[in-house]
């Protein structure tokens, strides 16, 4: 009866919607290889984890957004009739997060966030609508160490994910609108922001007209010098700190980071940079982009910054705090471009091949000796043809097989180099693979 | 002027939806610990991760539900006209999943997937309405060994997960519809299954009380004997084989997953248990649940089975395979309930005490060489009172304190005997902590 029901439904198409995507096993294992080594990295540092929801008030996620945001987020009412909505990014929901929590949270606290976010984006620019974000913070401590922790944890952090060379830029948003004081156009300073962010994309002319539109041109001209002060970092501080009317705290703070930078021997990947001014005026002291020596066009992998009001939008309390984020489709697109990625399908290094289906259960005991030792083992389930078992595994990247010579000995073969081993006693064979895979 | 207006917008109440929950440090290091341990020995087996859009069209994901869910699921026009919903299980995007990429997966193929979930529940049955849910499958193979290494798995999986004795019991749904055959109750089997689904709730009488709706008496009766069927493996399989019309591949496969248990000397863990069905037409071969033998009340804690038409809603082709699912929350609850759970806020287990700010640098070179060494270190920014700083980290669960006594000496404290070491070199205390701690 439901058979018959079955076949007269028409079948519906499987497919996902536009701008989402499905990982297959090569691409997550891709992905979450590298999750799990950045993960390692945080954890090292002593940052925790945290989660929020996906889905949270509409009001407590858009408060702050323009409208460019509320285009773009997946809004709608609940079946109890809440005005809800999918979060688009993971920053307002860890300052939501913070102020509902702030009386349990030991300050400085610090946290980081991978999870999927969610914005309905043009998808002829390559975007996806789901994806996922890796955010780092620590709030509740102004100090230089704060801002030297994240930056040097971003450093160490872009190593294990396996980026070669990077360059971390270094700017102050301080020292940015001090200088702008200086020009008198402190009052313009966010739609200069807006405008100097786009230096590197589109080029001083275009900069300068545009800037022309806001701001006459000798404030115009002398932006531009700004922006473009060149030199050691010391010079380049010297003349920025010279532009914003002479020594302050916030050239103060870039010379106290750049000591704590050679303390620890990575001076050489930091550059200073008053270019860098990360468009969104959330930000209130150090700034900074990273791109890959190798592929510099690709863009930021990994941004930031520090900021002083994190809940402003929920308590009266401010909290401040420095932070980043690593743009992991990016990051990932470039270490495939710069082959420093293996693509496997599987995380197997071996499987029994199967000769008779009535040991099964021998199969899978010997099976459980590898994985004892930390070889991870699949057993092939069917009798098949032993060509097309090792197909098969070839097929998913899976190395070595495994025959059973009955008796407790066993025979390994080398999918690659397709050759055999003599018979070994099951654990012979599993100390030779540990020494030739581990 | 910024700041004139924002003092003026009156304040968001920070707060999560009803239904969903906030992660702090504690909480989501213990459900990643959890989730990091079972997907260990999933990988060990050499089963794949994928993941899928958290949005789908809801005409995919509805396709086969019935009312109950439709009710429950997050729905909404999305701002392209799209009728889209949140998924509501791992099961029906895994079935699109397959249909869709069936060219490209080998088969038999494993896959795990642990990810979020979004379901309207009533909440004061203290459900949530986001949820984790763990899903593994091993699909493309109809054998007794793709049986066996699932139900093998999921016992290697608790274990790792913590869980203390566990029972898993195991029933066949081809041979309770051959007795439903023999009883002339077959053209009822779902109705049947429904009710006997709920014997261990609410007990004999009521389910005959419900049976005689369906059936006759004597029906009913012959029901509740055959679901009460009890005595050692192979008495009861014997029984039920007999009550079933004799010899049946059904039995066969049975009598073969014991042979495999024995194969691997587990079969302690596993009981036969013609009452347990899983309520869904969904499967079609073995079903079985897990039980804590500590903990039997909280009821099964990793369920499945074997189905025969997994993407029956999106293709023609038929594609069998067996499955199970992790129930996060409730295996979460029940091991914190029996204590087998250590609560910790944060991965580290020593920081470096601030004595003086400028030397933020050199307190993170030191901290470097114990995370080098896989120990997790963080480092306190502002010199604070020692006794402030010994405070946060204990409360925090840290701990081991150490304190730079310059020339590259250091001094340990362990905070819980409140007792320091002599001063060490540093790698001294690497080593030391090392020995201490991993």
């Amino acid at each position: 009866m439901d058979r018959a029901i079955e076949t007269m439904t028409p079948l519906i198409e499987p497919r996902v919607l536009k701008g989402f995507r499905d990982f297959l096993p090569a691409a997550e294992i891709e992905r979450r290889s590298l999750i799990e080594r950045v993960e390692s990295v945080f954890r090292a540092f002593g940052f925790a984890p945290i989660d929020t929801p996906a889905l949270e008030y509409t009001e407590v996620l858009l408060g702050k957004a323009g409208g460019e945001t509320e285009k773009q987020i997946y809004r709608f009412t609940d079946n109890g009739g809440r005005d809800v909505a999918l979060r688009f990014d993971l920053t307002v929901p860890f300052a939501r997060f913070a102020a509902e929590h702030r009386a349990v949270l030991q300050l400085p606290f610090k946290r980081y966030h991978i999870a999927k976010v969610w914005r309905g984006e043009n998808t002829q620019r390559g975007r996806y609508r789901e994806f996922t974000q890796c955010d780092f913070d620590c709030i509740g401590s102004d100090s230089a160490a704060a801002d030297f922790e994240i930056l040097s944890m971003m450093k160490e952090a872009l190593a294990a994910a396996g980026a070669p060379a990077i360059t971390i830029r270094l700017n102050h948003r301080g020292l940015f609108n001090r200088f702008l004081q200086t020009i008198d156009a402190a009052g313009k300073s966010i739609e200069i922001l807006r405008v100097v962010d786009k230096l590197a994309k589109i080029g001083k002319d275009d900069v300068l007209r545009l800037l022309s539109g806001v701001l006459d041109d000798k404030q115009a001209r002398k932006i531009i010098d700004y922006v473009e002060t060149k030199g050691s970092w010391d010079e380049t501080l010297d003349a920025m700190t010279a532009a914003a009317g002479g020594d302050n705290p916030d050239s103060e703070r870039l010379k106290t980071l750049r000591d704590f930078m050679i303390d620890n021997e990575i001076q050489d990947t930091f550059k200073i940079d008053p270019s860098i001014t990360r468009g969104l005026d959330y930000y209130t002291g150090v700034v900074f982009e990273t791109t890959l020596d190798d592929m510099p066009s690709i863009g930021s992998v990994c941004s930031g910054g520090r900021y002083d009001k994190l809940t402003g939008l929920y308590s009266k309390d401010a909290l401040s705090g420095v932070g980043s984020s690593i743009g992991l489709d990016r990051l990932l697109a470039a270490l495939e471009a710069l082959e420093k990625i293996k693509k496997r399908e599987t995380y197997a290094d071996l499987f029994v091949v199967c000769i008779d289906e009535t040991r099964g259960g021998v199969y899978q005991r010997i099976a459980g000796k590898f994985r004892e030792a930390g070889v991870s083992c699949e057993v092939f389930f069917e009798a098949k043809k032993q060509s097309a078992q090792f197909a098969w595994a070839e097929n998913k990247g899976i190395r070595w097989a495994l025959i059973d010579a009955g008796d407790g000995r066993v025979i390994l073969r080398d999918l690659a180099a397709r050759r055999n081993s003599a018979e070994l006693s099951v654990s012979d064979a599993v100390l030779f693979l540990k020494k030739n895979i581990l």
